[in-house]
């Protein structure tokens, strides 16, 4: 980490790219030939970085600068530069648990705050797939597989709580992103806010969350769940724009929120935007069978992670601070140990949907929209789709004993699909 | 912080002191005089450190270096002297929240790794005070106080949550510590290890808990609440030894076990000291309605934590992001407001029945054993006395709904003095 801006620091545009790798050998290696052979397009897309992928002779890069303001809010709106160090840390610490499941990352910048990764090319941003309805075969399960290797491997069931503390050292000073998560998803939907972005036809669904003491009650839980359960490292925010996919290969990127906590937060953000596409599509052009296709691979999801999960907890052979070796050695001692490990992966299950239901919520009512629902140009059907969505994240928050397992959220989702524009109307028919 | 040994480090013994004070003006002039005026005292009593009185024809200091090393155990065990650090920064955090409760620091040497604060006396430590039997009217409500006012303002409930992740930052690298707390209160005295100190009537529980699968789930659950449940700065070390007495005045010292974690660890700490106190009582020097004072004190530092909690929670107006002002602005919202602050003292109870019980097993069967017991010079006299703190420690360990509230525990105590020596019996009179 440096403190920003240094006097080195300049902003990369595309016409700058071929001279800044020519700098930096090992770079223009990979790409073969010389700057004059090189093409440069600026594909950002995400809300604060610059991207930019290059091609060469010999092979391609992508090249990802830290601006020092939110991309798409402009320099009104200062953002540390520092989140290119901890994506960075991020990236290393996970890749020994999750392989090819992440970019490989060619060349850090502290100077730049440049981070030069692998280029993935021919994938694809998961939410386009999820738009196009193009089904993935493989997205569900590899990331129920990332996810399921960071939260055990970063967690003190698989390590001398050294490791974890020396992490939090660390990422604990990822404040500035933190700050956005905070407001973003815990805060400011909840409240009237000058940075949410509300649609005209569900002001009375924002209306009654703000008036609502048991939504805000709940979500001040899981705030404090976020703010207080060091549980494992966390991407921070797995929603379908933080994955890149072809029908073979599935990488998770942008791990810049990263965080120590609750491992259920990325489980649910995921499942979040599955569930956020759900309700979208049918305004989206006809894709026969794909909401179907949804919903089982929410199914998959959770089942694998679970799976996994378990998976590494059982064939764990190290030594760790959470479950002390010998303190489960004798075999009826080893038989308890299972039920607590079922245990566990119960406690991530809640958690998972509260934080699943703060995510939704916070992509309708907030500052952060998702294209899943901004495709839909008519606003009426948007707020409609829309609508079912934060119908089945205030069930989930205010009735948690109602989701029990994921076959019982999946099996709610067509009950919220009409919940239409008028609250009160949902209220009387869902609430009691 | 900096690495040890640095080459400058010097253990100083009592005669090297007034030299070292010498050379450091602002704290000889407290003194008054030269050296050759000033009494030097060596007083070291805790596990860890040295400690001298030094008194000057002006004053009074403490002079307290970090060895390195475990004191009481000697080179063969070296021990981090960041110690040092981590104690001042403790201290100088909860400075403007624990005013007179805690001991004003002169000096703080980070090459020697020496503490210079103000000299307590004719304070006593508050276990002798407990074990001569005398009653010291403030310090329940005192250590209340200091507990109440560290848990609420370091944790997010008083401040945007920047200010515990910089406390986390710092306290997070206090891991040689912490390795002492998690092996020696957690994990040690449910296995066999070289470090327990069991005494031999105790084998039979010692071999019991060993066994005992719903007591090792228990204090994993306590283990994995301590490693992960980040909700505040703790003292982490908070029996009746780190506390200073006179019937007019209380200062918490010794805080260098310092660490983010759940605030109930302190609390129940405390508690658990009064509680052994109370089944070491019949064994020490007639002191009579001493058990009933004990008891009684137990009562007013709970009722006097919740209260004072509460209070700073209810006057606060400061902005934390535990519980956004805007969420709970209403009239409707601050009434549920307020059940929510009751919800959340009453996890903080729960947490610290736990941590009493690890507690209590922990000074009972493993390495640090206190003087409220040794002093029962008969060996199966001190192991009737510990045997009832054994048991009451099980039962709130497995049967944590067996103690909704403080006159549970205090209405439990009587029954488990006379558990004995032979846990059988104990298993088949309370375990069902």
């Amino acid at each position: 980490m440096r403190d920003h801006p240094n006097d080195a620091y300049r902003i990369l545009t595309a016409a700058d790219v071929p001279a800044y790798l020519s700098s930096r050998p090992h770079l223009a290696e990979r790409l073969g030939g010389g700057a004059g052979d090189w093409q440069v397009r600026d594909v950002a897309d995400g809300n604060l970085n610059s991207v930019f992928l290059v091609d060469g002779p010999a092979g391609g890069l992508c090249v990802k600068q830290a601006l020092p303001y939110v991309r798409v809010a402009g320099e009104s709106w200062p953002m540390d530069v520092n989140r290119a160090f901890f994506e960075v840390s991020y990236t290393r610490r996970l890749a020994p648990f999750v392989g090819v499941l992440a970019p490989k990352l060619h060349d850090f910048d502290e100077t730049q705050f440049v981070i030069t990764m692998e280029k993935l090319e021919p994938h694809i941003i998961l939410r386009q797939a999820m738009i196009e309805g193009r089904p993935m075969p493989l997205v569900a399960r590899d990331v129920a597989e990332y996810v399921a290797a960071a939260s055990f491997y970063t967690s003190d069931l698989a390590s001398p709580f050294e490791v974890k503390a020396a992490d939090q050292a660390i990422f604990t000073q990822n404040r500035a992103l933190q700050r956005i998560s905070v407001d973003l998803v815990f805060t400011d939907p909840y409240a009237v806010s000058e940075r949410n972005r509300i649609t005209e036809p569900l002001e009375a669904w924002a209306s009654c969350f703000r008036a609502d003491i048991d939504l805000k009650e709940a979500i001040a839980r899981a705030r404090l769940a976020y703010l207080t359960r060091a549980q494992s490292l966390l991407h921070g925010d797995l929603h379908t724009g933080s994955i890149m996919v072809t029908e073979a290969e599935t990488r998770v990127i942008d791990g810049e929120f990263a965080w120590i906590g609750p491992s259920g937060f990325d489980i649910g953000t995921f499942i979040a935007h599955y569930v956020m596409a759900w309700y979208a599509k049918p305004w989206h052009a006809p894709a026969p069978g794909f909401q179907d296709w949804i919903t089982a691979e929410i199914l998959t999801f959770w089942a694998e992670f679970e799976t996994r999960f378990l998976g590494h907890w059982r064939s764990f052979r190290g030594s760790a601070d959470g479950f002390p070796e010998n303190h489960f050695a004798e075999p009826v001692a080893a038989a308890r140990l299972e039920s607590l490990r079922r245990a566990y992966v119960s406690d991530l299950f809640r958690d998972a949907m509260m934080f699943m239901a703060a995510k939704i919520i916070r992509r309708v009512l907030g500052f952060a929209q998702i294209a899943d629902f901004l495709v839909i140009d008519d606003e009426t059907q948007r707020a409609e789709a829309q609508a079912g969505a934060l119908a089945l994240a205030r069930s989930v928050l205010v009735h948690p004993e109602r989701y029990p397992d994921i076959a019982a959220l999946v099996a709610d989702l067509p009950r919220f699909a009409g919940a239409g524009l008028d609250p009160a109307r949902s209220w009387g028919t869902f609430k009691a």
